[in-house]
């Protein structure tokens, strides 16, 4: 399709993709000539990825490094999450490591490459929230973890196993998505909940 | 204490404590004169807990919204999570609530007010997590709802019952701040769960 029909399919008007494809976020496509060229259905989903993800507060420079990670697909499903961890943003990452952190994850029996990025965001975010008067007690890390657990089952059996490449794009697409998803659910559960109290 | 002790105390520099004073995120401390005035605990508590907002990506105008609420404690219990869910910023407000998430409630069983601002948000995120290609089929959104409740129910627990204050205080930060340690977890965990496979 021509970039006119790849803004219509989206709804991302043209000047936004020729952003996108001079910021290196959507692969160029194929050229019919010096001011033509055809894009697919490959491209289509990327532009959407990269819209969602813009949307949801990733900023351009991180949304390359994603998307880089997708141009790279990875060499088996071991090396999956692995690739999609480390492409996403991860925040606090000059955060070090707290021993209470280590020390959770022994207890829970979770086994986590040691340079895992999730390791400095959760030390880091625990650290914000307990400076802001949110004390998150052992039990209640326990009781969040073991909940995650539950979310990572579900997020791990919806995986694709056709090709790895969908995979990965499914991993980091739903990674980043289900977030807010899982933040509304949050919101609604407290409710019903201690309407039950 | 003093501007200047506040400002030591809680690490935010004192150009930024005025700046949250006149957007008034922060209350004017007790007169001593015309150029003086004396901060108590509670001005601490809400500098650190404003500092984590917008720290955490919220902002000015929503965390004047949480701090307002703060400032107008709930009459009960019960009024106190539906006055910390109106407060808290909630994503897609302009997205109507869909018919599904109005089915996936009934189906639940969740007690939900309809006015509730994370109906749409999670109308709104579906549909942006969707329209990337991640299909959320009903299967997945029942047990994302599922791990919420578990959750939500380390959430309730952890609400103080000493004053209604302390608590709004904490439900506030609690939802806000603690969003960020459950998706490190997440992370951590899907790496866990996909290792066992």
């Amino acid at each position: 399709m021509r970039i006119s029909e790849l803004s219509e399919a989206s709804g991302v008007p043209v000047a936004t993709l020729k952003y996108y494809l001079r910021e290196g976020l959507l692969p160029p496509g194929e050229s019919l000539g010096a001011t033509r060229a055809d894009y697919s259905e490959d491209h289509l989903r990327r532009v959407r990825l990269v819209r969602a993800l813009v949307d949801a507060g990733v900023s351009v420079a991180e949304a390359r490094r994603v998307t880089e990670a997708l141009d790279d697909p990875p060499r088996s499903r071991h090396d999956l999450l692995g690739r999609a961890q480390y492409a996403l943003p991860a925040p606090h990452a000059a955060t070090p490591v707290s021993d209470e952190v280590t020390g959770l994850l022994a207890d829970l029996g979770w086994v986590v490459g040691p340079d895992s990025p999730a390791l400095h965001s959760l030390s880091g975010a625990i650290a914000a929230a307990r400076s802001a008067g949110v004390p998150l007690p052992t039990d209640a890390l326990t009781g969040y973890a073991r909940a995650s657990e539950a979310v990572a089952a579900v997020d791990v059996s919806n995986v694709p196993t056709d090709d790895l490449a969908s995979a990965l794009h499914r991993v980091v697409a739903g990674t980043v998505l289900v977030d807010p998803v899982l933040a509304a659910l949050r919101r609604l559960a407290q409710e019903h909940v201690s309407s039950r109290g």
